[in-house]
């Protein structure tokens, strides 16, 4: 029913100034934009965006949006939530460029969430002839990035999350960090694609952002953006890595954005069906290895989140 | 409700030549093994195993087998084949090591195929400690291979294999590689996950095989591995690149084992859902960059076929 | 005595069309023009310039500029060359830009070549803070090339080039390519750096340009050069290759410039000391492994050379 | 005259303990081995071995070893030594496996040093077929390092350690990092080859050992090491990076033997004529990118050092 996360919108109090970040130097390609937003995409995916960046007061959360299988999922999706008493509301097709009907909720932990199934590709055949998007290298700087991975949100009920997410929802558990009881989970990485999650949920006192993640062609795509930001002497916004994820396997860096968002690069988690198990760290194992499969501890300020921002109609 | 391709059977005159190449100089792990075949997974892999080799006349294709997503699944899929007249018949779970109850058939296009659920993954938890299989390095030699990603078949009518793959089976047609006339399908790449292919159909006199494919974790792994061939002063197995393909738009080589079987190293295809129309290659586009986007031709031999060997019940 | 390869200068009859090559596709840095040539450097660096191409009638080698330790070398080379009866010229600081007076002068096989010791580096400290040159990725494009590695001369002699280059000049011969005769030496590398090559000597009828290499980062570099190339829809200009050669060890890529002229990218080839004897090819292990270590042979017009072009005053 | 670094010996409690993580884990070669000591090499090097770990009370350097351009330095060596009133010991070929003549002395700073020319190569022709020391990659495991590449070594008087090194044995100074009066280096990398340094000089109250670097083929070498690490569960011995050095521009790693020694693992930095001036990094500039280009500080630990250890006979 929901193949996956589609998009996520995030805010910035000076759009020139994030475009400068995510499409002059981190190569990001910009697909559309107006005078409110703009919306960029990776270089490696067929729809049209799946990143918007919404003027705002400061950096966090919009939405997230996820693409269903088929249109008729929305009214599926729509009896769900209303059955849970969760507020839903229709927006038109072209509320967000190329984006078909979509339907938009709050989640019971307070996100804001939006599903859809029709959704613009890039054009495919330019002159006639195929060209896949990530084929256009001799036009593309900066990393590039990849295609949208997952979303890591903070939550403050686990269980109510993991009810909807994993219950109302379908997605499958991937991997659970357990607490210091070995029971409870501490972060929960959620799944509808093969690879290892498409949301990230983790215990915060308030509903939160912690960052979005793109995926990356290979490991040396992050020692390039490594690079790029010294090069740029802009080495600050390096936040955490490049280093070896226990959990996910991936290999991934964290570099903050000038709004003080969070972006993750990542790659090389795996591929394993979705009904197989959760794998679980045990507390002192995650302490160890989860984190950082290298041993080295992420810093202080990777406990940092952004707030849920801008405005949102459901 | 098929998952994926989960394994093939591949069929070898000498056991132990076949473990030196493919455990010995590849680095694949041997999971399990008896007098008749060895039993192999890629070092990605959490299934316990993905590649089967029994001892055979010669080289050739035994089988193909693919997950699906409940146990259910195989009443379900009884009932389509028997619908459609194809043979069908239940193995006992146990008939392969690890391996569930399993459904065999032979397509309308006379290759052998089994579909199961339930398959023993690897030990995840020595020492009470989750490690992911890939997480083994200091043991793993070679490329290594990661994953079965799919497996290429002959077929003697594109049409009907078409019908039962994309029709009869629910297969997405990722590409299609148009014939002179524009219209009727050459080769064809369908898929139940969002990579670009788990089974490539191409036109031949007789149902036969063209190869098996592993995804590696990067474009490196390919280069390590024409590096071992020509160590090992067995050059002569590289059949193929390393080549960047315009189709699927995978970074691939090709290699000839000891048997003749055709082994495809593999990375760096792309993620699109399954729902996508099928990108469509003009006959004149794809001769210049559908085989190698850089150009280069593939060779003569490339065109061989190994055919279907072994017994199958079905 | 003398350091290095330092330059070679190429002829091509459109400069525009050879700068939307070395620049604008392949990233090689811009750093002087006239009318008449433009000066170009690889990403990694320090001198001002590496590649000098000329507006000439076709492709073709006009000379070949070597660097000396000290600059009493252009007095002692004047006097070796004026023993052999060699031409010997002397020409002006700032004949080209950044360049202090050089010596010129014709090989026994007709090659032009140059010797100098003061040339410019680049700007180092930018805003007053250390930047090295290659630290600039944020502005880089391309593949980027790194740095001038060798030039490969055809030479009607090679008994007289070694004697030249070996003798004379005090060159170190990496490896040699020996005849059907075990014993005549058909190509010779030699050096006067510790890697493997400076110069490539091979026999032809007439002296001749075949290729001029730049060494690159790591072998992704080429990856991404052939990729460049197909997206860029001119895949014919990738005449063979990435793979890796026997001789020099290097995994090698060669590409033909819109003029004809061929570039080759390199990387991975090894450090051993100038006293060493040449390691020495026979021809049968040549032919297996020596042009590709990986077995697959060049293309047929790998054997095209380009003439000598343009003006030399010596 | 000097050629380059050639070997470093360093000690050892347990050769057995050393040989399982140099050779076992990380891919070193064992060329050589005694009661009391083993000979190491990497994967691309020539010359016979160039880590010989002697058996002693605990981690330590013994001695570095300098190859010198021909035999004939010996003498020149000992009249400069000599006339500096340092001590100088001559040792007959084969006191090391596969060494010649050799001369010891202890340098003004305490350290304990050897030159030699005449050191064995391994095997080049096995079978009578040219086969270079990499190119043995289906035997090899581990990352494997590459080459010798630099010692750093602490020093009490940091104008007296470039008055030898700089002076006498005619290093250049490739670069320093300049204390807060602007003028003083406190750390300066010395080299003979073109690339960044063959041994670094820091500051420190007594003669110490800081680290031996290997050059190893690429940035993937340095990921695979780290996950090795964490594969093996000892992820502690990773002591700092991967990270890119803004001095010498290397991507390296540093890890912690058994014993306590550290080893670098390093690659891409750059190539500049010897004669060059060294390049300057001022306090702050060094302290915000010199260390780390991408920011991340070292570790405390990374000040720690190593003493001198075992027997010198000088």
């Amino acid at each position: 029913m929901i193949l996956r996360l589609a998009h996520v919108e995030i805010s910035a109090p000076d759009l020139d100034e994030a475009r400068a970040f995510y499409v002059g130097l981190l190569g990001f390609v910009e697909q559309a934009a107006d005078e409110r937003a703009c919306y960029l995409r990776g270089a490696e995916e067929f729809d049209a965006w799946s990143l918007k960046i919404s003027r705002g007061d400061g950096g966090g959360l919009v939405h997230s949006g996820f693409r269903v299988s088929e249109p008729g999922d929305l009214d599926r999706l729509e009896a769900i939530h209303a059955d849970r008493g969760l507020p839903v509301v229709r927006v038109a097709a072209g509320t967000e460029p190329g984006q078909g009907d979509a339907l938009r909720t709050v989640t019971p932990d307070g996100h804001r969430v939006e599903f859809f199934h029709d959704f613009d590709e890039v054009e495919l055949y330019p002159e006639g002839r195929l060209r896949m998007p990530m084929r256009d290298s001799h036009r593309l700087t900066g990393v590039p990035p990849g295609r949208i991975d997952h979303v890591s949100m903070r939550v403050p009920d686990m269980a109510a999350a993991l009810g909807y997410w994993a219950g109302d929802l379908d997605f499958s558990t991937a991997e659970i960090w357990l607490d210091d009881d070995g029971e409870t989970p501490r972060v929960a990485w959620v799944r509808r694609t093969p690879r290892s999650h498409d949301v990230a949920l983790g215990r915060n006192d308030v509903p939160a952002f912690h960052h979005v993640a793109y995926a990356v062609s290979d490991a040396a795509a992050l020692l390039r953006a490594a690079d790029l930001l010294g090069d740029a002497r802009i080495q600050g916004r390096l936040e955490w890595g490049p280093s070896r994820h226990g959990a996910t396997n991936a290999f991934a860096m964290y570099i903050r954005d000038p709004a003080g968002n969070r972006l993750e690069l990542y790659t090389g988690d795996y591929v394993r069906d979705l009904d197989r198990p959760a794998l679980l760290w045990r507390p002192d194992d995650y302490d160890q290895q989860g984190h950082s499969w290298w041993g080295n501890a992420p810093p202080p300020t990777f406990g940092e989140t952004q707030p849920l921002a801008g405005e949102w109609i459901a």
